[in-house]
């Protein structure tokens, strides 16, 4: 079966996309359901309010694009925990439930990170072994002087560096920053590198550098014949590793000044506008189904990103094999 | 007194500069050496090696330039504590021991950064009251959209924000965020701050976000009414704050995350070509004496800058104020 534009329908998979999430929702959701649905074949679940979405032209019937009504949405700045919990008929509640369900494959929100997080957590919990998921942005490598895209490999295999973790937990113990490695690994295969290498970011190549968590992990690190040693931020950029472990709240610094000055030099938004091929949402790793959280100023096109990356890693069964690399 | 360009000498003040540190030592400081005494009126001498001097362009006596000899050099990859203390002969080392000998009023060095302080803290000490200096480097603001320099004020005044820690220590409890502030804020008064704002460098703008030191320090630094909450590194970059504490290791990271996409994007070496009137180095602030690195890779204009920034360091009295304010 195949749409008008002749790509081709997956077998039934569908992508749940939480519809009130980002900062112009439901517009920019509804225009990449649109999208991804006539351009790509997809088969997308808004979830949000219906009447909002349809004012914000929601297509026809039949169209690729179907809906599942929620009351109730989570904003950025309330404490995620709690209003997931307390709240029952949020989009991002729906979302899950219909993924827990199996109504869905796959959820996408460009909504609040650790409201995503949480509910995920809720409704379809994590990888057997995992004890706390993560999340995984992809840093775009920046071309060196006189290439077009990084430090080599075939075209599409390698866009960019696995970071985990872009920003989910401030205080870990070292050997989390291996679980990390493990699900990054498991990840930059999903995004097409053969052997990925991991690296572990740190202000200095040599061993016995960094605070006392980086050198901690570098020796649980060294047992992973996928481990290179230290990476700077330079080296992680220029294209060094295909997985950078880190804790979450050096690695959200990181990110975000990626994202700060690259903003303004190369149209990055590491999270946002990667590459063709390249993933246009963070994912959580670890939760026990597919779950990318897309930037909150994600335009539609890279929403559509976000929705083909989402049924990439459903079909990729990832998230099932995690559990058997922890 | 004057030289031919008709710049004022100062009274007797002598700049140290490390004449074998640096990517291309001694080449590009024998060459600041002489741009700043012929240009700048400075007083400079040059300490390392006479022959290697000599050959890489030395200028003759009567030119604001004088040699101090020193027989060793401590590379850049060796174990600064150990080879500082080994090595008496090495040129930081007796660059140092000119300015705790009176003989120099500044030290300047594009050597290591590590060797450096290990060679400041057992030649001059620290100031009374300071546990532990911190490496104070600028990073630039990158304008807004439509306009030239950042967030505003007088030409020259702000040109970007004051980082502290930005690497001399790892690991440090909260408490060490408050006297960096206080560094900080006094190092932002000699670069023509009035009345610098401070923000605690965060993963988000709410109180409550961060990791454990950030928590913590959060409450500390709230007691600073200079203190206007966390910032984010977006913030940090567009002129939010004129002061940014954090701990070495996030500091260390986000530096060299700037420099890295900064690079390629607006020249941007965060710690090297600042903008006119900016500071061509990083201060190690808490030394009881002005000492400044400069980046390894820094030319002879950027050297310049350093050694100009050295002398306004030793001439606003901010080492001496240093210990008042803790």
């Amino acid at each position: 079966m195949r749409n008008p534009e002749g790509a081709r329908i997956p077998p039934g998979r569908r992508i749940a996309l939480d519809a009130m999430g980002g900062d112009d929702a439901p517009v920019v959701p509804v225009a990449a359901a649109r999208r991804a649905a006539a351009i790509h074949g997809l088969d997308v679940v808004l979830v949000g309010d219906p009447a909002a979405m349809h004012a914000a032209g929601l297509p026809a019937e039949g169209s690729g694009v179907a809906i599942a009504p929620a009351a109730d949405v989570i904003g950025m700045d309330e404490e995620a925990a709690l209003a997931v919990r307390a709240r029952p008929e949020a989009s991002i509640r729906v979302a899950i439930g219909l993924l827990a369900a199996g109504r869905a494959d796959a959820v996408v929100s460009a909504g609040s990170t650790g409201a995503t997080m949480a509910a995920a957590l809720l409704g379809v919990g994590r990888v057997r072994g995992i004890r706390r998921p993560v999340l995984a942005a992809v840093l775009p490598f920046i071309a060196q002087a006189g290439t077009a895209a990084g430090a080599g490999g075939p075209e599409g295999a390698r866009f960019g560096a696995v970071l985990v973790d872009a920003g989910a937990s401030s205080d870990v113990q070292p050997e989390a920053l291996v679980a990390y490695a493990r699900m990054g690994i498991a990840y930059a295969r999903v995004l097409g590198v053969d052997a990925p290498r991991v690296g572990l970011l740190n202000v200095g190549g040599e061993r016995g550098k960094g605070n006392e968590l980086a050198r901690a992990a570098y020796g649980l690190l060294s047992e992973l014949v996928e481990f290179v040693g230290n990476v700077e931020p330079r080296a992680v950029l220029t294209g060094a590793v295909d997985v950078v472990a880190t804790d979450g709240f050096t690695g959200n610094v990181f990110l975000k000044t990626v994202e700060a000055v690259g903003a303004r030099a190369f149209g990055i938004q590491a999270n946002r506008a990667a590459p063709v091929g390249g993933p246009g949402a963070a994912v959580l790793l670890g939760v026990a189904g597919p779950v990318l959280v897309a930037h909150g100023a994600a335009d539609a096109d890279e929403l559509v990103a976000a929705l083909l990356m989402a049924d990439r890693v459903a079909t990729s069964g990832m998230v099932d094999r995690l559990g058997a690399v922890l």
